[in-house]
């Protein structure tokens, strides 16, 4: 596996890289991001990986976020994948709720999708095994995400504990077998019979399981979607109910857009500096 | 003078707007950011105007510098402008350079620029009035902005230091009448008669003043266009020639980018503050 290195710049004392890679996995090129901070250049050093939402690619979350400082403070690498496999030839819809840049961070099944929309095991197995091959990381992550992304981060965490330390998410998708976006794209990636849906719903996901990783949610109250289609007050119900070791913190006057996550992502960068030092 | 609000965003505990209003002076309708810190809700707070470069918009400073934190901390608003008049019927040219989005903030004396292309006069007297008139800020002000925006606030801001507290810039076009950029907006806007140009240009009013303001420029080293547009070094010499009270600070590994501006607003938020305060 080989990577083409695209673009770098310095950011607060470390270096944003965007890399192009044949990804066998996806069956087409993609580009992915990473901040390396200085300490990388003397010691590896642990991954935050971030998860964007519905139209975004590897440049938002590194160009509105703001993160860069607080992982350079914390000597913590991010990786900012693509949301979906990309080109001329590969399945697409007019929607921006379906096909590129909306992966939804899972596995299609079905035409004309399964042929390149396998975002599930791009973010689990060949993103990391590249990361770890070509960059100055260690094996420890972490991942979040928005929307979308917080979706994909806390079911992909839940699904893979062992991999990572802690999870975290902005304004996550938590029920998408009972919300519109959710219903729509996994109609189509997975399949109408909705049973198999639940592998990849953080709420089905959380109602089935004993203990989480370390987990820290913010939503805000002002968001647009947060009634149709992120449905946070149901994660919050399974969480009391079974007693989770998860945070949830609704913030007042926040919307969905990256202000809100720029206002936090100082925080979330700390909660997984803490568990990705132990 | 009315405005219209298009768009609020919480973000770092204060609040992004977007106002639309109709410019006399620039006889269209023009798009401004706000940015209100908390502290605005009791009580009147100055304001640090940030002018962007070339193809920006109000919006691209205010989503990618992450600057909102730090006048959050100082208690300090800032206001993002457009970056000339915009519109379908509005002069304009296929380059990046000329026309929309690259106004150069001087009032155009030539055909077909001068009816519109008058964002000297906008960002000087119009702007202004309308933000004091109709948000909760004192008449404090400081200047600031990005390339052709860092060639605005310094030429602004020397040609009126009645009106600001204090300037800074980062990557500015210090010397436009000898760099291609400059040249080519001067000759469409001011005319072929070069000897007028002399009264936008830093290096110029700088070398004619005997104090300034001051004055804080950084200038990332691995800039893309620092030798050829931005011409740095002569307004170096300028400064160190007459003993100007003028801090120039080349940043090695830095480009022309906003992750640069994003690693070092920090401290020009916080060195407006001090004269701001004062």
């Amino acid at each position: 596996m080989t990577i083409e290195k695209l673009s770098t710049n310095t950011v607060f004392g470390g270096e944003h890289i965007r890399f192009k890679h044949r990804s066998s996995t996806l069956a087409c090129d993609m580009i992915f991001a990473v901040f390396l901070p200085s300490k990388a250049k003397t010691t590896p050093v642990p991954v935050l990986y971030w998860l964007s939402g519905l139209t975004c690619t590897d440049e938002n979350f590194m160009q509105k976020a703001g993160a860069q400082q607080y992982a350079e403070k914390h000597g913590i690498a991010i990786v900012a994948p693509d949301t979906s496999p990309r080109g001329e030839d590969i399945a697409n819809d007019p929607s921006y709720d379906l096909g590129q840049g909306a992966g939804f961070y899972v596995n299609a099944t079905q035409p004309p999708w399964q042929a390149h929309y396998q975002m599930y095991s791009y973010v689990t197995e060949e993103l990391p095994q590249l990361v770890e091959q070509h960059l100055p990381v260690s094996n420890k992550k972490a991942i979040s995400g928005h929307s979308m992304g917080g979706h994909g981060a806390l079911t992909i965490a839940l699904k893979n504990k062992d991999m990572f330390t802690s999870i975290s998410a902005f304004s996550p998708i938590v029920n998408p077998i009972n919300c519109p976006w959710g219903q729509k794209a996994f109609t189509h990636y997975l399949g109408a019979h909705c049973g198999i849906w639940e592998a990849h719903d953080t709420c089905e996901l959380m109602r089935a399981c004993d203990n989480t990783l370390p987990c820290l949610i913010d939503q805000g109250l002002d968001d647009e979607f947060l009634k149709e289609q992120l449905l946070t007050e149901r994660l919050t119900d399974i969480v009391k109910e079974k007693q989770l070791d998860v945070t949830i913190r609704m913030q007042p006057g926040y919307d969905h857009s990256y202000y809100f996550i720029a206002s936090f992502i100082e925080e979330h960068v700390a909660f997984h500096a803490k568990y990705l030092a132990q």
